[in-house]
């Protein structure tokens, strides 16, 4: 079997007053504010049914990430053992996806106020799911 | 700002019993069975910690899918209301992205044994991630 690769076209973008990767919280837990997701209006169609109260995931390309990473020290720490990034959440890694738990706050046309969400300022959505209780939570 | 693309290249693909999308379960939990996951040499040191056990989030590129399709009938049911992708679990959508939550059973080698799992043969693998409670559930 050939590895084909896939061609992935954003389909919309984070507004967040989050700019640096350094200084962001690393999981939305950890204080993380509220932001705008703005879906470009191709995609407008593929909102129906969307509301504010929605418990989603959104799912982003972390463009700033090192796709060459395959060990990291965990957590940033530098004493933590070396590990595997498929053992970790880091965002360096051979396909820098992110998976953000959130909620909808609000709907203004084409942008959704979601929250808490680490993702910074101009990261790529790729993908909004509804969360599936019995799926994604055990 | 420019609407960059992104290149996507499988880190690993599934090995399972199940070859039709149209009788696959929807979802882990409907009595989908284990599968496989084979992971390319190239990325064997992402590996490093990996054990089983692990609660896993298993990200997959679902080749088969229409890109084009912008809202659905959701759970195969004509009936149910036209809605948006963005709110269903559809694999039709834009960015065909599955997120399988799941169980490594065994490793061998670059060979992990993960359940339940729906995905179907032959689906790309993109990324593994370790489950984050306080990020993924709530």
């Amino acid at each position: 079997m050939s590895k084909e690769e896939y061609l992935l076209a954003p389909i919309g973008v984070i507004r967040s007053e989050l700019t640096q990767r350094e200084t962001a919280p690393r999981q939305g837990y950890e204080g993380a504010p509220e932001a705008w997701v703005e879906i470009y209006p191709e995609n407008a169609d593929a909102l129906l049914g969307t509301k504010p109260g929605d418990e989603i995931i959104v799912i982003t390309w972390l463009d700033r990430a090192n796709r060459s990473t395959l060990q990291v020290h965990p957590g940033r720490q530098p004493d933590a053992p070396l590990t595997g990034v498929f053992a970790t959440r880091s965002p360096d890694r051979p396909n820098p996806v992110g998976l953000h738990r959130a909620k909808i706050i609000e709907i203004a046309g084409l942008q959704l106020k979601v929250g808490p969400i680490e993702a910074i300022d101009r990261t790529p959505v790729i993908d909004i799911k509804p969360v599936l209780s019995r799926s994604d939570d055990r």
